[in-house]
């Protein structure tokens, strides 16, 4: 048996508390005598943080700096990586690896990553994600999202190589833009059902369509998952549309959203319309962050820390008042575990041992100052921070 | 004479060269034999940054957290602030200088600063901001707007105060709202255009008012500015309406401005409509860059550099190439010192000797990581940064 006690925290802001970590796990009861004696310090104890949308796999982070000259539209973008990367330059196992531990140094123990699959690069970045998720069991839980980044349907193959994926190991089902990418909503999410059933797994499906062909593909994607019974196994990416349509269109959605506990994974951009974070609460239907790319070719913004996120989650949706930066708290913590579904999330007894420690005095500072990590704690490990023994 | 020789910099990117720094500005010709030799070690050279607007009066940057629990309106906003420092614990001379320093320490060398003027406070804020701007006289270059935040026509003694003000040195006749705070556009305009006439002082008008209501109040502060004469010398703060109305609504208006020379102060926030930043270019319109407050009762959010700010504005414009990236830099610098009416700005022979240095390969690196400085300098002065003499 190995025990750890954690004296002096403040637990989520409330008051000054000790947390005792036994066999990798929160533990209720009296320390053993001689235990490990750790000095929190007063210091803010969070769970560890959860990024419920990345894509590991086309990260730059940690090489040169990437001179952006793209675009200006998505399927610019998509080509512009696949002919990037095309001559090999890239190395999706080294980077993801790279941008997994400092999102690990900075308190993310729990992360779902997008790893594209297309012709030309085949199961190569999904294999990339795996050699990095092996890496890092024990500290870190990734999930793998087989995704579709250039459709299905105009395709050769790539039903084959999600279907290889997902037996391979991936966990989840990806998919994206039914209408607007593969141009044939009814093949693509008969697809990605058909695999969802096949396997047994979950689906995440990047919907970045806008208004009404965005609703048009999130009814349909609704009327699917409550015909095959997949309530609670179906997350939308983006979702764009459920902040653009008429409100009354928009509420009857998140009406329906909430009844099949489908979630939402927002990345809160600053410059598209984005579903109405407090409004989803209120119905009912849990919504989480993620920081989508972080230093790629479609993008040069974003770091590896959830505290930032949850800034940019605030910024997004106006929140102001420290109870309403409790809900981006929530965002990049226990709304995305569940959202996500990863098991054994929080501080409670029997939990896995994940934490964060930070020197501020409420979680609204701890948001909007993004400080520097005292402690990161990963399975009852500790991987990060500056450590005085009691 | 003084003169220093900073070798080996990028000026804002270009091939490494040698700047000349002779009596506190960049100077032409061949250094004095002898003269103070700064190895920039190839560093990314960047004009001193420009704050377009803040609120230096208002902020509790370098005291406790402010737990904000205020909303939902702006108004409740004005009068929870109100209500706040009334008491008197909230020292606007000494918070506004200790955020005036750590701006200059991130390397921002010109500042236009929004100081609160109503009926509690008569001018407390004004003349406390002016002592920071005499503390800093040398380095920063302050300008300071007389501000009627609660309003003028409504609260007696303002217009009476914003003349005695101005009197005193306030450098720029404020405004807000005319239509949805002070309820009479036509006084309140009245008051301005009177002040601005008398004293012969420039205008910076905040104008929240979204959609039509925002653009009436815009076509009677243009309407006044062409009938007067005062083109070149009018700001429109935040100018919400231009990124709400219909297009060619918009269009219209920012030609009128382009015509006028109305410059445009924004702030960019993730959660409003924007002016649309590359039209605004395109159409000839000054458009450039500020924070609004900083750590204050009205928001949690925003640090003292102006290149998290140029980020921020990168963001909500969706800029992700480079070339679009220099535009974000460009209402930090230049725009901004055109837009505020800073004389004697940039990196030319002649002008004062304002610069930054950054460890960085690119502008866009510059403004998406925000790197420690490496070198500030300020009227010829080194104010931030570690140096090794060459």
């Amino acid at each position: 048996m190995t025990e750890t006690l954690i004296r002096n925290v403040r637990s989520l802001g409330a008051m000054a508390t000790d947390v005792l970590v036994r066999d990798g796990r929160f533990a209720e009861g009296d320390p053993a005598p001689g235990c490990d004696v750790i000095d929190g310090g007063g210091a803010l104890l969070l769970p560890g943080l959860v990024e419920g949308h990345t894509h590991l796999d086309k990260t730059v982070w940690g090489s040169g700096w990437y001179r952006n000259a793209v675009g200006p539209s998505r399927l610019d973008r998509i080509q512009n990586e696949r002919a990037w990367r095309g001559p090999g330059g890239h190395d999706p196992a080294a980077r993801s690896l790279e941008l997994g531990r400092a999102f690990l140094a900075n308190g993310t123990t729990r992360l779902r990553s997008h790893a594209d699959i297309d012709p030309d690069i085949g199961l190569r970045h999904v294999h990339a994600t795996m050699q990095t998720r092996a890496a890092l069991a024990g500290v870190m839980e990734i999930q793998i999202v087989a995704f579709p980044q250039s459709g299905i349907v105009g395709q050769p193959g790539v039903a084959d190589l999600m279907d290889a994926a997902l037996a391979d190991g991936a966990d989840v089902v990806g998919g994206i833009d039914p209408c607007a990418i593969d141009r044939d909503p009814v093949r693509h999410l008969d697809v990605l059902f058909g695999l969802a059933l096949k396997h047994g797994k979950p689906l995440d499906i990047h919907l970045h369509e806008p208004g009404e062909m965005g609703a048009f593909s999130l009814d349909l994607i609704l009327e699917r998952t409550a015909a095959l019974g997949l309530a609670g196994q179906v997350v939308i990416s983006h979702g764009f549309c459920l902040g653009m349509i008429p409100p009354a269109d928009r509420d009857a959605l998140l009406e329906r959203m909430a009844r099949l506990d489908v979630r939402i994974a927002t990345t809160a951009p600053a410059a598209s319309p984005v579903p109405p974070l407090a409004l989803c609460r209120a119905i009912g239907v849990t919504i989480f962050g993620g920081n989508d790319g972080i230093r790629d070719t479609w993008t040069p913004y974003a770091v590896p820390d959830m505290l930032d996120r949850a800034m940019h989650i605030g910024l997004r949706n106006a929140l102001r008042r420290d109870d309403e930066l409790d809900w981006a708290l929530d965002c990049v913590t226990s709304a995305a575990a569940r959202g996500c579904g990863f098991a054994d999330y929080g501080l409670a007894p029997g939990c896995r041992a994940d934490l964060v420690l930070v020197d501020v005095g409420t979680v609204a500072e701890a948001i909007v100052t993004a400080p520097p990590r005292r402690l990161v704690m990963a399975g009852g490990r500790i991987v990060s921070g500056s450590l005085d023994a009691a």
